[in-house]
């Protein structure tokens, strides 16, 4: 695909389905694939609609051109400084979405695998935390730059403050430095490092492994490990259990446990 | 030890003290050292044990054979299936008495050490991250497989994930792969990787460092860490600065900086 | 500086202020930079000036010596078990007193950068964890080794664990070993190894990168920081969300995404 001929009628966001896996393309290269308006209302439809699509195992979310995502589309949001609040309802708004949609990917019952290759910046950024798996290519870089410009990265420091040490969150929070592939996988940003061009390839890898397992069981996992995460650990204790003992009685566990057993393999509800 | 003629009339769980440590040894190995309800009942009762037991400065938690544990007796749970209720009292009761047993290990006065050679999966992976100290050995690998079965490693997730950042937890969890020691290590599983075969010397040298301080205070500091853990900074500084005072006032403190004072060794009121 | 011959009469505490740094100088190379009363009041007043001083964007937190800070004077801590009540009182206060200026750090508006060469123990260890960011020289070395006096380092592991990982951590408190510059760096209790002797430049480079960026935007982002870090998802994004519609509305945010838009150099408020 060559970007700089993109038509900007070309749908934002592309989803390919193939597998169990849905692909899903961040499609504005040329505008360095904000989350404008139109994109987190693609994103969030399009995660609303796979919730519910029993046929997508799992989630990847990629880019087309050189930039992953640069994050909030600054002109649409300078725009509503002419509000007569001065864009406050308008920024509520739209941070809400935001931030909405990025827990979409939590809430959602698939895995989420973000495949990265070029920048990833501030809300760009927050989207790969946000992803339950990333994989980078060798080029990847990472950034939370808002500081330069006046707007700390506040809420692209949640998600990521859920993945890095304090000081490693901080030093990208506070400098607003780019952040190589490398550093950003022994930060615990990304999970691993392919050459350059190869992020796409190693997430559909890791996607078909998680594709040949029980849908029902990745659910039941992936809720549980956001959920049992925020308690103490007594309880987080006695929520999973509870949790793995209707898991143990779910069909998908009986035909797993059994074609083990049996040396045969499984046949996933699906 | 040749662990294919191990009688199975041996205890499932050995225990040798010697020096203020004791080791205990999971001991089927020819069953790959299941979490079964003996191994359970046995780990269980020797923790309460040990908790009154003030010869006893350190724990280690190692095992004969090649596998390290296999976690849940899968063909005992499965026999359960028979039951009017297709087992949900069963599984109920033995993922509580297996939890109940991973926070044994925490609440113990005595620090866990884990020496792992081989492989530890699902529970049995649970089990080395709920130690306080890990030391694997280079052929060690580990591995939550639960979603090749059906069957979420939820229960392990709790302990995973307050020892490995997000989406290194994840990427066990979702993928089930194995993960070697030396990955182990830069995730965070465990605390350091020795040449195959030390694991257990190794962890015999950090057991006797720590044998040598005062067990009171060693109880103290054990205790306040996975307390303050779960609370917000300020109430965890209170709490903390409130053991601390505590401390300062027994006697092995006063023993202990005294002796520091004076250029001698301590003795510990043991 | 030939610390065999600082006086004694000299400043606990230096201050040096240089282009938006204040630089903060440990100066009783000779006793080991202890935290004794007349240092944590240093600290403690030093922090408070500096809260409300507009032209202070960074602080730099560094020691004469060869040693970074021993922690608590010990001394002065045993003289007052000859107090009626074996020192309880006094315990509870200067434990007190250093909690509260560790947390000083925490809420202080300008960023804090720990320069470390040579040993930072116990609450000296304790004051590089506290601080938002670390650059530490390669001979560098850090301690939690009240384990060895029999007066665990209860305190100091609430910096510790909200720093490192659950094993790191405790490895550090039940050996009281000391760890090196690069292995402290893997663990995240520093951001950065650099040369010997080169620390203090380091961390004049990364402040002179922070300074240069608007005064407000740093101080809402670093407060936001440890505010969201104590809440779950929902409530850290709903959180953030608003402090990023405030930044979003105030004047630097303004001036820096127009002055970003226009390709100029933005003028902050300061």
């Amino acid at each position: 695909m060559n970007a700089h001929h993109q038509p900007e009628a070309a749908p934002v966001l592309l989803r390919q389905d193939a597998g169990g896996v849905a692909t899903l393309t961040l499609n504005r290269p040329q505008a360095r694939n904000p989350l404008s308006e139109a994109m987190l209302a693609a994103l969030s439809e399009t995660f609303a609609a796979i919730a519910t699509d029993r046929s997508v195992k799992v989630v990847i979310l990629t880019a087309a051109g050189p930039v992953f995502s640069a994050g909030h589309d600054l002109k649409e949001m300078t725009a509503h400084r002419a509000d007569p609040d001065r864009g406050r309802a308008y920024f509520t708004d739209v941070l809400g979405r935001c931030s909405a949609m990025m827990q979409q990917i939590t809430a959602l019952p698939q895995p989420v695998i973000a495949a990265v290759e070029g920048t990833a910046t501030a809300a760009g950024c927050q989207l790969v935390a946000s992803c339950d798996l990333a994989v980078a290519g060798e080029g990847a870089r990472f950034c939370t730059p808002g500081v330069h410009i006046g707007l700390f990265c506040s809420t692209p420091m949640v998600a990521l403050s859920r993945n890095l040490s304090a000081k490693h969150a901080l030093e990208m929070l506070l400098l607003g430095e780019m952040v190589p592939a490398d550093e950003a996988a022994r930060m615990g940003l990304v999970n691993r490092v392919v050459p350059a061009g190869d992020a796409l390839a190693e997430a559909r890898r890791l996607a078909a492994v998680i594709a040949s397992k029980s849908p029902a069981t990745v659910k039941i996992g992936k809720r549980a490990f956001y959920e049992q995460r925020e308690m103490g650990l007594k309880a987080a204790y006695d929520h999973a259990s509870a949790v793995m003992v209707e898991n143990m009685l779910a069909r998908d566990a009986e035909e797993g446990i059994g074609a083990f057993v049996e040396k045969r393999a499984p046949v996933w509800e699906g």
